[in-house]
């Protein structure tokens, strides 16, 4: 099997070229982030991935993480690369040094999360869990709490996990059912929790819960939701360890994918309630729990261009190495490699234009989320903001249908040899399906999108997307090159269809949100498209500039040239159809069905 | 998890109102297939699958099968639910009674595949393998052959398997190496031969290997290749098993799917050689094997519809049992069912759709081929026979990638509960997965269908299908009825597409083979999706006919047209861009990416 290498050249393209990495060093307190920081940081966590995280890969996954004895057991070796991979500060990376960690921006961050989840999904859950807890305490936690439980949680002494859906409770938290009962200062946790990532495990001394119940005699729904911190050995004021809390993982899903990151049905009160602390105010649970939600966001959104990634690397080998049949033109009598036929060639590009594109986008938004936090400039904090929570869910949706679909490429061009689990192929197919689920259904985010991020605004932050869509659009077309105005051209038709698209969408979600839902999934994936064209236009323009100059490395320039390209003539043909799709599914979705479909 | 029943109403409906079910019950040879014995043999079909093969389903994959101490152990159940199934005659249910089959349609024998691969994909290859056996040998053996292995393939007693691929020889079988040395009569084989379907295991007594090789001093290519017939055991010339023949099963793949069916990598001759009897001429053993891979290729095809509707009927099952958010109009402060969300209620209305519109197409496909063998017509057997091949690759590309689709669709349904393996959404996605490349991957379909389909006759073959279809448009087109007018201009929009690109294609190839063959796949898509819709659209022609005249299940139907109306808005919008797509294709796929990408 072929092991992974970090797609250093194309990630520090975008980083520069496309996020603006250096507007991003040049925010108030990341002014570390020097160009020469930047590069040593991703040159390491490569060495890191394909030194130690992409060869417990596989084995990961045929080992699995199991419950024996009331004890989670890890595949081989998952201990002591959590151990490194803390040690080394990579939990910390972006989290403020107060805590211990580098406070480095997000946009470095997001860029290290790709690779980690492109060597070893199921391992990079593990850390990440740690990222969102450590940002939820951030933000939401007492001073206490801060002190005792931040620093453990950032260097990965402690790991962290998130407990909020319930059997009965999924994507509807408002229906949770876990209690808690008011024990002098602390409260009493009862309740059973379901789909806990890490729930347990012995890579660390111990476990942070994040746990959302409901006080006893809080309202019903989502307003009567509290969030918990329940360790899972109780915590001393000094920091010491105490006495096991009561709580317990009763057993490990077993599922398609991931299987080294242990999933798990938590138990929480099998005595006398698992002690647990409040975060925040009574009831604002869930509050609380949306801002690290968001975060965790862009972390599985980044999981679509990382599962594509690893696979077309896979494909690309096989693709070379393998031959079989003639070539089409007649050239040569004797087999070639299989990337020479056309229709191996543009699986290939396929998976590559998808996972470029997908890339992008979610440096963008972390870029746009470094901006939100830290510019000097209210309106552009502002601008920003509106920029990343409407871009989130179309990455997070988009992208990780996208990596879904990129993985089945893989096997595709593996022919029967991608059915063999030895191949290394089916995994990532396994691996990638869950993001598409996780922190959000595509048709979740389809909704976010739809009537939180445009319909609540009526489109204020869609149309100021598409403006600066236009502008590159225009710097596109007044190129003398004439694949870079093609470019243009493809542009300005997406964005056409995407403004109608969400006209249409605001006018008939006033008369009927139903006839408006039931397009939303496709509006998405127009907005993922045409935000895919922008990003890989204004690459292809900027590479163009640079071949121009004599700068950069000829071959990967021209090459992001033609992967633009291909995008614009293989993917952006969709945008039409996508929203005669959009403006139909009122009437084929939702009239005369009920009862009768 | 929700057990699985025949759609036997479906069924029903597609074998009599649009396969033509009386017509070809009406061909010399098949009179006994009357109404009252189909809907017997389906209802009896129906009831097996149900009662004996969905329930070993599940359990099938989570045992697998195994290779222990030389033996293949099948999971518990499969050995028994194979020998009622030989027993009740299945195996047989097409074959020339001369063999001890019953001698009824192919048609029949199609709706039947469709139900076992629904039930259990894993057994049903077992006496799949059977039939393509007994096919291949029933046109190419000797007398002596068909006396010896036919009626015991044929009754279940013996068991069978193909072997074509070779670890160097996939797609591209001119590569193969396994050898054969004449012995008196009898040839001497030897070689390795990998991904055999069943390859061994202990459910009968015998295992007919039909292995192809080459014969010393053959030529090179396909054109040196011959087929021979290798018993597990040696058969006297009365019927006796002799001596175990120089063969074995060296391993078996661990695969992504289809679990509890033993892919075996095979090796002949680690002594003197494996006994094996030539079939047919010598050298033409591609010949012989394609006429069976034909036959393969619509039983692959059907796998498509198959696991698609087992997924829906899994996924529909839940999404009308799981309560989770309000509903979006507000009717209800509760929460309601998860079919009601818009977003679930379009996929799984097109999960139906496109499984409904594959059934069709692979029920039209095995009415042609009874009509090409059995029509007393000259003129009508060739231009049936034309029609089934021009139409088979379409169904076994579209119609297999369209059944992974919707298995990809009802995990979604399911959200996080479908990634979990007890749930058994999982399973479908990972059995489906085969079937678009088992067979010849979607790929190799789409140049069959380009090149060997289209091109070879200028487009004869597709031209008449396009004037077939022009009938029921115009049919449709001349209805009062809105919905039916709707359906017909958008199957002749969806013409119009597949006319201009089988044009363009025509033209293309003739300056430039590799500039076509990069829009191949797309070309087999919209050939899927507009021969979809005209099954539909015929469908519900046909549905809006029988409710005028009160016949049949009202609300059966109604959603008829329901689903033709969804296929037509939410699949045949595809259509433009698929054109697009194509013409695209030829420049950014093949255009200067040659040792730049």
């Amino acid at each position: 099997m072929t092991e992974y290498y970090a797609p250093l050249d194309d990630i520090r393209f975008v980083l520069n070229e496309i996020a603006g990495m250096d507007e991003i060093a040049s925010l108030p307190g990341y002014e570390e982030a020097s160009p020469d920081l930047v590069d040593a940081v991703m040159e390491e966590a490569g060495k890191f991935c394909s030194e130690v995280l992409a060869p417990l890969n596989h084995s990961g996954d045929e080992q699995g993480a199991r419950l024996e004895n009331g004890v989670v057991r890890m595949p081989d070796g998952f201990t002591e690369a959590y151990a490194q991979f803390a040690q080394a500060g990579w939990i910390g990376i972006s989290i403020d040094p107060a805590w211990g960690g580098q406070g480095l921006p997000k946009l470095l961050s997001a860029a290290t999360q790709e690779i980690w989840c492109s060597a070893n999904l199921a391992f990079s859950l593990s850390p990440m869990m740690n990222q969102a807890a450590a940002d939820l305490l951030a933000s939401f936690g007492s001073g206490a709490q801060k002190e005792i439980f931040l620093p453990k949680i950032v260097s990965g002494e402690w790991a962290a996990t998130m407990n909020l859906t319930e059997p009965h409770a999924g994507s509807d938290l408002g229906c949770l059912r876990c209690k808690a009962e008011r024990d002098g200062d602390q409260f009493r946790i009862t309740g059973q929790k379901i789909f806990i990532t890490y729930g347990d495990h012995v890579m660390t001394e111990n476990i942070i819960h994040l746990v959302l119940a409901r006080i006893s005699g809080a309202p019903e729904g989502v307003g009567g939701i509290s969030l918990f911190v329940v360790p899972k050995y109780l915590v001393g004021d000094d920091g010491t360890l105490g006495q096991r809390n009561d709580l317990k993982a009763l057993s490990l899903e077993r599922k398609l994918g991931i299987h080294a990151s242990p999933t798990a049905v938590m138990s929480y009160g099998n005595g006398d309630g698992a002690i647990g602390y409040l975060v925040g105010e009574e009831n604002r649970g869930l509050h609380a729990m949306f801002a690290m939600m968001n975060f965790s966001r862009l972390g599985v959104a980044i999981q679509g261009p990382a599962m594509g990634e690893r696979a077309y690397q896979l494909a690309r080998a096989y693709a070379e190495e393998r031959t079989q049949g003639v070539a089409i033109d007649g050239t040569s009598p004797d087999a070639v490699p299989i990337i020479e036929h056309p229709d191996v060639r543009r699986m290939l590009m396929s998976m590559a234009a998808q996972t470029e594109a997908a890339r992008a986008m979610n440096l963008y938004i972390a870029a746009c989320q470094d901006k939100a936090a830290r510019h000097p400039d209210d309106e552009m904090r502002a601008a920003n903001e509106a920029r990343q929570a409407l871009v989130l869910p179309i990455a997070k949706g988009w992208g990780t249908e996208g990596g879904i679909e990129t993985a089945h490429l893989g096997i595709q061009v593996h022919g029967g040899t991608g059915f063999i689990e030895e191949t290394g192929a089916a995994q990532y197919l396994r691996d990638a399906r869950i993001s598409a689920i996780y922190e959000g259904t595509t048709g979740i985010q389809a909704n976010d999108l739809l009537f939180r991020k445009v319909v609540r605004d009526e489109a204020w932050a869609m149309n100021a997307l598409l403006a600066d869509m236009a502008s590159a659009r225009d710097e596109l077309a007044a190129s003398p090159d004439e694949t870079l105005t093609t470019l243009a051209a493809r542009l300005g038709q997406a964005m056409a269809h995407l403004d109608e698209a969400t006209h249409w969408l605001l006018g008939t979600n006033a008369q009927d949100p139903a006839r408006a839902a039931a397009g939303a999934v496709h509006y998405l994936r127009l907005g993922g498209i045409t935000l895919g064209g922008w990003f890989l236009a204004r690459a292809a323009g900027r590479a163009r500039e640079m071949l121009g100059a004599g700068e950069g490395n000829q071959a990967f320039l021209t090459r992001k040239i033609l992967i633009a390209r291909f995008f614009a003539d293989q993917f952006m043909p969709d945008c039409p159809q996508l929203l005669a799709k959009i403006m139909n599914g009122a009437g084929s979705v939702m009239d005369g069905t009920k009862g009768v479909f």
